[in-house]
Parts: structure tokens; sequence; C-alpha cells
């Protein structure tokens, strides 16, 4: 297979939006700019197949010609996000429903049913020719299915059928289906399959069991869609690697799923411009990369980057302050991505996204954009050699779980408790103290962690249970918090004290709870130092835990908050509260010591720090992702790899300055 | 027929959801809480007729042997409210419709058009058979019909056959239609039969007199449902009372309507439990236990009442503090409910509701709310002897409408008016004040009251008008506020000079009027005292009456803002602007004075007192619906029916505390 | 033709709204008003056609005979805003449809698609009858158009038809359309000419080229639904003018190609009557009055004039202060009003608009405010003859256009960013300054004016280019703003750098910009003053402009933000940014010294001045449109039309004062 572990750039390219005569100078600028790879075709279906049947490739050999003519490699995308008018207009099936009944229309793009016979039967014919016609073509290295999975939540009669045989696959028996949903509440229960649909219009608020398995459903519906595309893509081009541009996160997707038929995954990544987003952008944005390099725990791509203001149905951001292109580019390198790949090489001068810019805007004059681009591409391709075959290796994890989210947005808890913003906290509590930290599908294999951190562990299993305990069996430090044990894996709550399957591991038993939502509260150490406490207090029964935080407030006033257990050779925290992220960041630093894992102390805010690791050495990446220039104490000397001089003492960052470092 | 009168507690109870193992031990442990009936099968349609004609009443026999076993008293629900799924997919026409067309789909509740025929055939069925089996049943006592009536709305084929014979039987000819309801403004006239629907989709801001008549057909279809069930319960089951659970107001509603055809009204009270609402939900509170006191003029059940955490479709509130759920139980009772049911035993563990938690946790491990649950038990049955057929005796009275409601509803007059906040505000007033209130219909007699505030009479006719008048000439005291006056009972505006029909008894005449808003104006009393007003300004001639107070702003300042005018031996007041509370506090109070009225000055702010009479002598309830400790000084000794004592001088109350004296 | 051109009063009156006893004491007392004209029968269609083809017009003879019996004159208005309830439910086609398929159904106004073929079908047969009929009845004069013409953006089977043929007519083949519209982007590309439709439910962020035409298609359907109408009245009525009652602004509509139609044009004027927009209602207003003459260039009729507080579907605004209606009818004949028609004579009792009040309150007791209305109608009456034929000539304008509205609407190109909005500060600014300005079509030739401003000419064609550039080499001051030059007129991004077409008349090249949205940033002028600038920074290169302010933030600190050209014998100046109104401020009081414009230096806030001439003189408009009294200083001796007296030195203008002298 051709590899895709190369530490280079890329730019997304259309060449159907552009006359041909632009082709070859742009390409030959590309050359020059120092990129390496290009991805085209995965909105043309239209320009492929203008009408049934009627293939047209050979504009696209000629721009794939172009590219091996200088050197760039090429990957393809399936076109299915966006069917052709002729084939909605032929075979309306393709249409998304929504549960009033009203069509999702073409004229955007994803407008299209995963579950959709007419789809997979025309989108597998132009895959099989695509594949056949570009399996030896010299320029082209992989594919990339679709574009941007989502759930549109169809339901459509396809989509209904498709249901019906989902949880018939599942639970076999109607008295299956209602015993395990609990459908006899309100008198829901089913008396004839038929009589099961997905949800319709009306009230929204359906039994949460029922809403639950309609997204699993949804959710194995796409991968089904995209199983289709990489059976005929294997077959035909064995040589071909196979990628999905995930986008911005949390997305109701099983991602791991997804990601588990790809060689790769990627990821489309715009970090917020705004100098009024500068305190949270750096830090959701490491987030969504840890989280895309958790979907195969293994390197991955950035299918599009930030290259311009975006701007398309929403007013257009602020234009990018000189040196957050390079500098954001860099940190998705320092997170694990290989090849970054810009969108888009020009702005579009038509359709709906004419103000998405890309690094030249629509007067094709090159500018300030596409300069700093050049230097990056000049300075990637210098260091390419070293980073090639680098990882991260971390001690620290995080566990994420699509699931745990879903079941959590179907019946919020309380005001302002929201699952993925409780990781993103955490997160960067862990990233502002320069701790390299993975972010991990819930059933992931823990071996090689010191500490995992695993938030509202909502929905359980046996299987969940017996990882955590294991892993704190063997001597891992596992933190637990508040709505954990809460369900069984079908969304049904646990007739047993909560945590519920956790109470072994945590040691404690929750007497009740007050959801305090918005409202803040007070929790003191036992150093009487106190923090705010938001969403949730458990009120607990340390049985065999001790306690280390105390709540401060209401009638519960003096009763134990936060809890450590002695559990084999490790420990098990239990956070009965959701605690600010100043009480996260000094409980870690102590873990830290305690454990002696891998830090970066005394970061500014908005720097960020992260090592990858390989045959040829260890390399830190420290980025300022601020408009600020700030100054950063090293610990003892380095050597730069951007310009081989030694650096010690404190080093100085200019706004979104970039330093990476042989350590 | 069997007795709805013991002051007793209750709790509600869905055998179906539990394995039959858990009844007994649940049922056991209700007797021992104190526990006296149970409300149970109101949701169990698709348990009780799993299909067409299945019917299966063993389980419910062996529950209801089980609470007669442990002499426990039950009442039964109709299960309309959730029809199962194979009626609603043999008979779509259960199903309301919305006005754009779409269908309100099964999978909550709720989900029943009061016009369907299918709905109506297969109710009765069930309901006769259910009355049949257990007419003679020891343990059943009553019938709660339905659940929580309130209207969707519907635009269905049956609803709009249905509305054209309502308006045809009203109006008898088009020539009619089209007079009394004006509908030439526009060109609406209606020249077939044909051409008059409900509403349908396009603009909501149709013909206010039409929508008003919709909104009457919906509430007389409510009635017409109910009358249906009531008839066929009445018949098999004679020794049976029936009931109905109204809930939160206000409902768009005819509750005066309803409550006629039942034996004794009921109210599922959920008062809210956070802290920010301390100030506000003991006050809507009072004023909604005296709302359903109103609908029959008599005592009243609570058929559900606060165990819990509330949640569902909205994130949980805040867990019930400490005496929470006591004191407003206490509260209940002490405003006129005689048995309180508790919603609900234990928490569902399934279905959308599960976190509206009941007295028991998911855990069935009970905890402090049972503990208090059963202490307020133990209260309630030591006292239930001495209160039993104790009523309140009120001399004041706010007059309510539901047809007032909806026609300001359908015509906002200003910015912040709100008909039903309006009666809110004064009601709190007058609660402050330590002042028994009834609030009742509108068309109600009013005998016996010394004190009548009747606010917004916007619409009016001739009946209204003589009562209000004959009342104040017998030596009444009558309040009525700005907008009245305005309209014919059709929602037509009159063609004379405001307060119309009122302008002889208020003795003043509306020059014009200035919709303020929320902006915030002043009037200013005879003392010089100024107070805040917003809504409305009406500018006051007054024609016999003298003015008490005057505005302060705009080009109006120094003319009249409120009015009184002597008529026959009483005093009717006129409100031409909305004034803050403490206006009406201090008015109110000077006519306490005044007509002798009883009250409890000096009452701290949450802490309420209200009086039970009977021929075992009166007692006084007084209730800290606070967090805070408070003292309430006593004006003389007492005996505490709670424990016998002697209570004097300053009594202090504990947070939620509760003390109920004899006078 | 009848004349329209009189200065007069007038009042919109609805005889089908009351008993006819009632018509003739009524008409008496406009006639004692000083009333002269009336406008009627707009939407009595179901009142002149109850049934199909029964034309019921006896009544209207009487009422038309009346009013000429009082010597009063009638504009008769065109049914067809209200399809009767016969028609629409014969021909359900005459509905409009949105984009998801739901029916705008009947029951308020304006449900009527304009490419109906029934309704066209239907109006037509009622109109012609109505024209025969009074064409030569004495007391008819002219006619207003339907009412208040609006976009509804239907989507029925008609306009989808319609539409078709529209861009077929326009681009001829798909090809066309594909290469114009930029369809490729996104698959969107049409194979038969089948797949083409308007815009249907799913997401509304579709091709803007073709968003921009249905926009386009739309406009023309309005103007082709009219044509049809105005075709038979001159047909049949030839010496009645013929008007259309515009209303609030922006409206998505082509008023000038509307209006190319009419004699007159007309508008319904609704001034806030709030304290709390006393700030911005003089000039919005002022703006929509400058906006009206525009339409035809001329003098123009107010059609609806505030009486009263409107309400209707909202609250009730506040009622008028004293002396407010008053002074907005003559700021309205300040701007150009000939005949100001006061809505309406007395408040309907029945409809939906019950609480939009007339001069007359419901009582039918004459008030306050219709003696301030007769002491208008008397001024007026007496001011006439001088007044008769002057008109405003202005040196300056502002260039206004649907078509750039309609595409900086669909592509949101900043947050805060509103193309009508920055029209109405610069209006506002040079209003301020008492500087005489028209607001005209883009497209209008600019002979005459000394100062063009030009906003945000996001669309261009060459036509417009050329108008510009000979206005400004002919020796014309223009002033262009930031977002000009982006597109060509089908929304396609041009080629060039920015701004485009106008890169040779203002000497500058946008390098790059920042869309700064709400964000506040600063520009700093050549003295070194700081303004506030919000919105946008184009980031400039001046070629040969030279820099007259510069940025004071960001990475293009000290960069040019505003900057002038000579070209020709005149100047363009070019703003990179938008800058705060006092920044306009001073550099049109600068503008004005230089070019000797009129103004009238030191308006106190909420104060206006403007100067109608004619053969008989020039009239100075002085209004006060605020509750405050102020002090107007006058720069010599005038003799006030009002009283004949001198004004001089401190002019003293009260609340809502007006004064209109000779000059």
């Amino acid at each position: 297979m051709k590899r895709y572990d190369h530490v280079q750039m890329g730019v997304d390219y259309y060449p159907e939006h552009w006359d041909e005569s632009m082709w070859e100078p742009d390409i030959k600028l590309m050359k020059e700019t120092g990129v390496k790879v290009v991805r085209v075709a995965e909105f043309a279906w239209s320009r492929l197949e203008p009408t049934e049947g009627n293939y047209q490739f050979e504009w696209l050999d000629r721009a794939l010609d172009l590219f091996h003519q200088y050197d760039l490699q090429v990957v393809m995308g399936t076109p299915t996000a966006t069917p052709p008018r002729w084939l909605t207009t032929k075979f309306p099936d393709v249409l998304p429903v929504f549960a009033n009944g009203e069509i999702f229309h073409p004229g955007v793009r994803g407008h299209r049913c995963y579950n959709s016979t007419s789809l997979r039967e025309y989108g597998s014919r132009i895959i099989l020719r695509l594949a056949e016609r570009y399996s030896e073509h010299p320029a082209v290295i992989g594919w990339q299915t679709d574009n941007e999975f989502g759930m549109l939540d169809c339901h459509c009669d396809a989509c209904n059928t498709a249901f019906r045989a989902w949880v018939q696959a599942k639970y076999g028996t109607l008295a299956e289906v209602n015993a395990e949903w609990g459908t006899v509440v309100w008198s829901g229960e089913y008396s004839d399959w038929n009589e099961l649909t997905v949800p319709l219009g009306g009230s929204p608020h359906q039994n949460p069991s029922f809403l639950l398995d309609f997204q699993r459903f949804q959710w194995d519906s796409v991968v089904a869609f995209q199983t289709a595309q990489i059976n005929i893509l294997r077959m035909i081009c064995p040589e071909h690697f196979i990628t999905h541009n995930f986008h911005s996160y949390p997305q109701r997707l099983d991602m791991y799923a997804v990601g588990a038929d790809l060689d790769v995954a990627a990821f489309d990544y715009y970090p917020n411009t705004s100098p009024t987003k500068q305190e949270t952008t750096p830090y959701s944005g490491a987030l969504s990369l840890d989280v895309t390099r958790g979907i195969k725990r293994q390197n991955f791509w950035i299918m599009e980057q930030l290259s311009g203001s975006p701007g398309c149905w929403m007013p257009m951001w602020r234009t990018p302050y000189p040196g957050l292109i390079r500098a954001y580019a860099w940190q998705a390198i320092a997170r694990g991505a290989d090849t970054v790949v810009h969108f888009r090489w020009r702005s579009a001068t038509s359709g709906a996204e004419q103000f998405w810019h890309g690094l030249i805007d629509h007067s094709n004059v090159p500018g300030r954009r596409l300069a700093e681009f050049t230097q990056l591409c000049h300075e990637v391709n210098g260091l390419s050699g070293k980073l090639q075959g680098t990882m991260l290796k971390n001690e620290v994890a995080i566990l994420h779980s699509h699931e745990e989210k879903a079941a959590l947005d179907i019946q919020p808890q309380a005001e302002g408790f929201d699952y993925y913003e409780n990781i993103k906290q955490i997160h960067r509590a862990v990233t502002k103290l320069g701790m390299g930290c993975d972010v991990i599908d819930l059933r992931q294999p823990l071996d090689g962690y010191k500490v995992v951190i695993a938030p509202n562990l909502y929905l359980l299993d046996e299987e969940i249970v017996r990882n955590l305990e294991d892993f704190a069996l063997a001597g891992g430090t596992l933190l637990i918090t508040n709505r954990s044990g809460v369900k069984n894996i079908n969304n049904i709550a646990v007739m047993q004290p909560l945590p519920g399957q956790l109470s072994y591991c945590t040691g404690v038993e929750v007497l009740e709870y007050d959801p305090i939502g918005v409202e803040t509260h007070v929790i003191v150490d036992a150093e009487g130092n106190p923090y705010e406490c938001t969403q949730w207090c458990d009120i607990l029964r340390p049985v065999v835990a001790q306690p280390i935080a105390w709540y401060g407030d209401d009638f519960y006033r003096g009763t134990p908050a936060v809890t450590v257990n002695s559990f084999g050779k490790g420990q098990v925290y239990y956070f009965g509260t959701h605690a600010e992220e100043q009480y996260w960041s000094v409980l870690l630093e102590n873990l830290a010591k305690e454990k002696g894992l891998l830090c970066f102390a005394g970061l500014p805010n908005g720097v960020q720090a992260s090592v990858r690791t390989g045959d040829q050495g260890s390399f830190l990446f420290l980025l300022n992702l601020s408009r600020e220039s700030v100054i950063v104490p090293l610990p003892r000397e380095y050597s730069s790899l951007l310009d081989n001089k030694i650096r010690s003492g404190e080093l100085q960052l200019e706004p979104y300055g970039v330093e990476v470092l042989e350590i």
C-alpha cells in the first residue's frame, strides 16, 4: 500500500471550478510553494457523470496527469456527499426526510439518505468506475470516502424498514423490545412489528431507550454506507489507502466504527480566528486533534486546514492573524498529524462557499496568507525526514464515548451539564500543564497509561467496568466523575445505589443528589482551599474511600465531595460534583509529582507543548497560539530543528511563534 | 357514595412498571409509612388491552387485592391519555393534527384528539369494562378521568366538521356569523358553510372573534369527551366518586365546566425547588391551590404532589431542601386539600420520565425524602380527625376567567401585560397580608364576600355586569382594573367610552389610554407617596368617582390614575394603571382596617397563614416556605395541634417549618 | 388626468365596516375637520362580490355619492390583497405555498400568489367592473393597486413553472445557467430543465446566484401582477391617476419597477411612538420619506399616516404624544409628500386590527387626536396654495439598490453588517447637518448632484461603473465604501483585486480584508482624532489615491483606512471600513464647506430642516421631532407661514413644534 505517513503539506483543489487554462499555472505554483499532495474530486459527481451513465473522466485524466507531471500526489474523494440533480430527480428516495415528513431537497450538499438503495447503487457504480480508471494512475495514492459524515436523522420509508430490521436483529422479539426499552410506561408497548417506526413528528421527548437505539441504528447506517464504498476500493485499488475527513466535534457519529474500516483518519481543522475566542480555541483545537488521533490510536491527516477567513451561511470570521495559519498547522503536526492539507488553494468564485477563503483570494493575486503557507511548507519539508515515523506516547488518557454523549443529550441532567464540555474542561487542565493526553474510546485497552480520566460514565456494561477495574487493580490511577453507573447500556436506570457497578472500585455510595445546574457552590480541600463547583452534587457516603474535598454549602455542607479509594495496586478517585478547572489543575499537578508524569510546568496562557518520539529521537513542540509575545522558561539546553541553533533559559515566542526542539 | 373528604396522604403507584415480586413489599412499606390511598392505572391501557379486545385485567385484580389486603384505598385512572399503539396504528384519526397539517404522532402521551370517534368508541369500551370489573371491588373508591386535560388545538377533519356544527349551533346562519365575528374586515366573509374551517397554517393573527370561538369549541370538546366517560362511570359505579387532575395554571381550559361534572377537583402540585424561585414559588403555589379550590368552590385533592427533583424533557430541578416536601404538602392542606397524593412512590427506571423523581430513588433504598414523607403521613394521620370537614371561609375573592385570558392572549394589549400574572401580583399582595382569598370564576355568585377584586374584565356581558353591580349595591367593595369593558362577549369592541358597561358603577370615563408596556411610570397617592406603575395608563375623567391616586408622569401628569366611587351601599374602585404590588398592599391593608377583614399582620417573607374552620373548631396554619429560619409574632396564646403545647409571643419557624394552631 | 399634486389631507375609511346610518355623520365630520380626500374599498372584495360573479356595487355607489355630496375626493383600492373565501375555496392555487410545501391559508390578508392564474383572472374581472362603474364618478380621482406589495416567496407549481420560464428567457440554455450561476460547485449542475425548481425545503444556504435570480423573478412577478391591473385601469379610466402604497423599508421588492408604472408613489408611514426610539425614529422616518420620494424622483403621497397607537399581532405602541401626529405629518410634507392620508378615520371594532387605532376611538367620541388632526388640516389647507408645486432640490444623493441588499442578505458579510442600516447611518449624519439628500436607485442619472454617496456597491456591472465614473469625471464628489466591486451582477465573485471595477476611479487596491464584525477598532484622521470603526477593514494599498485616515489597531495599524482620489474634475473617496457616524459628520461638514453645499448648522437632536422650492418661493420647514423644547438659532429673519409673523434669533420650538418659514 502507498504510504500515508509522510510529514508533508497539501492543498484541496477543485479543477472543475476553474478554466482549464488555469490548471497548469496553479499546479506549478503549488509545486513551488512546497506542496506535496492534493485532494480532488470529492464533490464532482455532476461533472464526472453529467447524466445517467454518461461518464466523463477525460478532464480528470488531464488534471491528474498534470499533477503527476509536477510530482504531486493525489487523494481522490468519492463523490457521494453531493448526488447530482438527475439522480435526485429520478430517484427521490436519495433525499433524507425529516421527522415531520418534509424532504431535505437538493441545492446544498449532504442531501443523501445513507439507507437509500438508489444512492447505494448509483454511488457504487461511479466509485467502481473511478477506482478502475485510477487504480494504476501514478499520481493517485489514496481515497477519501464521501465528506464529513454526519447524521441528518432520516425518517424515510427505507430508514423505517431498515430500523425495524435492525431492532429485530438486536432483540429478536417484541416482548424483548418492550422489556429492554421499558415501553410499558405511557402505554407505549408494541403489539405488532408494524407499529414500530422511526421517531415521527409530535413531541420529541420520547422513550430514551428507543431514542438511543435509533441513534445506534443511524450510526450503523453510516458505517454500512461507507463499508460498501470501501469494499469496492479495496478490491480494485489494493495499493491505495483509504481515509475519511471527520469534522468539528462533537459529532453524533460512531467515529470509532467509521474509523475501524479506514487506514488512516483525517480531520477538517478550522480553529476560530477571533481574538474573543483566543482563550478557548487553542484548547478546544488541541482536544479535537487528540480525539482524531484517538479514532485509530495512531497518527492522522488533516484533510482541510484553515487557510483564510471562513464564511458561508454565517458571517465571515476574522482574517487569520499573521502567523496563525502556520502555528495551527504546526499544532496539528505536534499532536500527531502527518500530512496537513489546506482548504483550499483558492477561494471559489461561485456557490455558497464563496467566502470560505482559500490560501489565495478570488483575485488570484498571491498575498500574505500564501506567503505564510509557503514558509510553512518549506519548514515542514525541511523537518519531514526527522519527524517521519514519530508518534505521541502519553501516560494520561481521557475516555470518550459517542454513546454516553448521545444518552446524556437525550435526557439533559442539569442546566449547564454538557458531556463534551466536561471533557473539554478536564482536557484543558491537562493541556495547560503541558501533559500529553490521549482521548480514546471508552472500550479501548488501557495498558500503558498511568492515569485514566473517565468523566460521566452514565451508561455502563460489565465489559466497561471490568476494563476500568483491571486498570486500577494493576496500579493505574482512575478518575471517575458524577453521573456514572446511572444506566445499563440500553438506557434503563439501574436499581442499585450509584455509582452502580462502579461502587466497588470507587468505594463510595451516593445517598442522594442535587442537580444544582448553573448555580455555583463551593468545595473545600483538605488544606481549606475553596473551589467553585456547578452542575451536580452527589451526597456521598464513603464506604471504604477517603474524602479529599468536602461541600461548603447547602444542607450537605461538610459532607464529602471528592474521594479516593485504594483499589488493588491503584487508586480510584470519585468526583461527586463538577469542580472548576483550577481544582483539576492542582489535583493533576499533584498526581504528576506522585506518579512521575511527564509535564511542562509554567506554560504561559495559550502556549502548548507536546512531544513526538520515534527512532530518530524525540521532538518537543512549543507553540504560542496567542496574539501576545511570551517567555517560556526552558529547563535546559535544546537544539532547534528550525535553525539548528541552541535554545536555553528564557525562550521568547513571538505572537503565533513556533519552536521545535530536539530532546 | 364513598367518601373523598378524609384528610389523608396517598401515593401514585404503577404496578405495571415493576416486577410483581416487588408489589407486596412496596405496599407493605406504604402501609407502614402511613399512606391511606393509592392512584393506579391511569396510563396502563397497553397492559390492560394489549391488542384490540384482548382485555387483561388479572394483573390489576391481583394488585387491587393486595391493596385491599393492606387496607389501602384505590383511585383508578381512565387510561385515555395514552391510546395504545395498536389503536393509533389502526385508527390514525385518534391522533391530533397541527394547523400546518402535521400529525402529532404517538410515542409520548396526550396524543389524542378529543373529537376522534375511534378514541371515543375504544375509550368507552375499556372504561366500561374497567367499571364493570371494579365497581364492587372493596379497595376502589373513585376514578380520575384521563390525565391533565389540556388543549393541543387539533385541526383534523373531525375537529373541522365538529367546529362547523358548533358554530352553526351557536349562530344559526352565516349572516349571523359574519356579523358577530365582523368578518367583513379583510374580506373574510363566509358565503358557504364549506368555507368555514378551523384555523389552518399561514398567519396566526386571524380574526379575534373567530379565534376565541375556536377556543370555546375546543374547551367544549374536552368537556364532551369527559362527559362520555363520566356517564359510563356514574351508571356502573354509582358509589364511586369522580375527579380529574388539573395541572399547572394558567391552562387553556374551561376548568369550571370540566369541574362541574366532577365530585371533587384535583391538582398536580409541583412547586419549584430552586432557591432562585424562593421569592415567588410560595405565592404562585398558593394561587394555584386557591384556583383549584375555586373550581368547585369546595375542598379538593392533590393527585400528584412533589416528591423529589422533577426532570424529563427539561434538566432536573434542585432536590427538595429538607422540610420542603412536608411544608408544601401542609400548604396544600392549609388551603383546602383533603387528600394529598404524592407522585410517585418510586422513580421509574425506564421511559421519558425516569428523572421525575419519586419518594424512593431508582436504587429502591429508602432515603431522606421517604423519611420526611413518613413523618408527614404520621402528622396528617394524627390531625386527620380534627381537620376533617373543615373548610376555608374567606371574605375576599379574586375573579378569574379562562375566557378573559384567552381573549387577552389572542390580542396582546401592551408589552408585559399578562392576565394571569396580573392576578398573581394581586393575589400575592393579599397572601402576604395573611388574608384568606378565594379565586373563583367570574360568573359565580358573590354573596358573603366583603371585597371582590376583578382584574382586566376585558370581555363583558350583562349578566357579569349585573352580578358585579349587585354585589356593590348591596354593600360590597369592588375593585376593577384597566382593560375592562373593552369588548362584548364575542370579542368585538364596544362603541362607548371605557370602561363600557362598567362606567355606571365605576363612575369614571376613560378619555384615552397609553399602553406604556414595560416602561415604568409613577403614580402618587393622596399623601404624596409615589408608586411605580407599568403596562397601561388610562387617562380618566371622574364623572362621579373620587380620585385617590394621580399620574406623576407624561402629558397626563396630575390626572387621576385610581378612583373610588360610592355605589349603593358599597364602593367601586377603578385602577387606570397597573400599580406595583406595594400600592396594592397599602390599599388592601387600609381596606382590611376599614372593613374589619381577617388578616395576619407582620408575616415574614415566605411565611403564609391560613385558617380551616369546621364543626370541631378553627385551625391556623403557619408555614415557613423558605430556607431561612424566621420569627412570627403571635398575637396571643395558641395550642399547637402538632405537639399539644402552648405557643405564644415570638414563634420561631425553622426553614420549611410548619405550625398548626387551634384558634 | 385628475390632479394628484394638491397639498392636502385625507383619511382612510371603510364604509363596509360601519352601519350605513353612520356614513353621513362621519363624512360630514370629515368635511368639517378639513379633510379633502378619502381612500376606500381596498379590502372590500367579499362585500363587492359576495359570491362568484354576484357583484354588489350599490352600497359603494351610495358611499361615493355621499363623498361627492360633501365635496370629498376618493381614491379607490383594487381589492386583490384579500381574495374572498369563495375564491380561495374554489381555486386553492390563489394561495401561496411555503418552501416546505405548507400552504398560506386565508384568514388574514396577503394570501395571494402573484403568479396564480385564478387570481389574475378573477382579480381582473372585478377591477374591470369597478373601473367601468366608477370611471365617470365625479368623486373618484384615482386608484391604489392592491395593498403594500411584499414578497412571500411563493413556491407553488405556478411559480415553479413561471420561474423555469423566467430563467430560460434570461439565459437561453442550461449550459449558460450552469456557467452563470457556477452550479458546478457541490455538483449542482442542471442536466434537464425539469431539475430546475424554485428553492424547496432543506437547507436554505443555496447557491447565491440562483437565490438572487429567484428574488428577481419574484420581483418581476409583482410587477407583472400590477401591470395587469394598471392596463385595465388605464384603458377604462384614463382620467384617473394610479398609485401604490409602499410600506416600511427595507422591503424585498423592486420598488423602482413597481413605481415605474405608477403616476405617483405612496407610502404608509407609522413612526414609532416610543420615547425609547426617540433618538432614531425621526431619522429612520426621514430616510423612508426620502426613499419614497426617490422611487419616482418626484413628490409622493402618504396613503396611511399614523393616527393613534398601532397594535395588532404585536402589543400596542405608546399613544402618540401631543403634537406627534401633527409634527410627523408635517415631516412628510417637508420631505415631499403632497397629500397625507391618515389611517384610519375610526378604529375598527372587529377583526385583527381592532387596536390599530384611528383618529377616533371605538367609542366614536372625538378626542385629543382628532382635535390635533383638525388643527393640522386647517394649517395644511391654509398653506396649500403656497406649497403646491414646490419640490425638494438636493445637492447630495445616496444611492440605494434592492439588488445590493438582496445579495448582501443572501450572504452575510460580517456580524453586524447590514446594507440598509449602513445607509441609515450615513443618511442620519447628512440629515443632522440639515443637508437635503435624495435617496435614489443606483442606476439613476446623477446630473445635478455635487456629492454622491454609494455604500457597499457589492454587485456591479459596467453601466453602473460608467455612471459613477462619469459623475466624478465631470466634477462630482463620489464616496464609495467597502464591499464594493466584489461581484458581477449575477453574484459571482470577480477575479481581480477589489474594489474590482471601481479600482480605477478610487485609485486604491484592497490587499486583503478583515471582517471585524461587531468588534470595535479605531481609525485616526490626519489631525490625529480617533474614531471607532466596525464591521469590516480593508487593508489598502493606495495606488494613486491619498490616505486621509489610518487604522489604529491590529496588524495593519498605520495602514490607510480612508482614501481620496482626484479623478477627472472630481474626487472619489474610498472607505475601507465602517466608520462611526461622527466621522461621517466631520467629513460631510468639511465637504459642505468645500463644495458650498446648503446645510443648516447647529440643529438640536431630533430637529430636522428641509426646504421645498417652487414658483412661489422657497419654504424652510423646521420640525422638532422630540419630547423636549429646543432652541434653533436662525441665521436671519424669516416670515412664518403659520402666523405670518417674523421669526429671528433664537427660535423656540415646543415639543413636537413645527415651523414653516419663507426664505
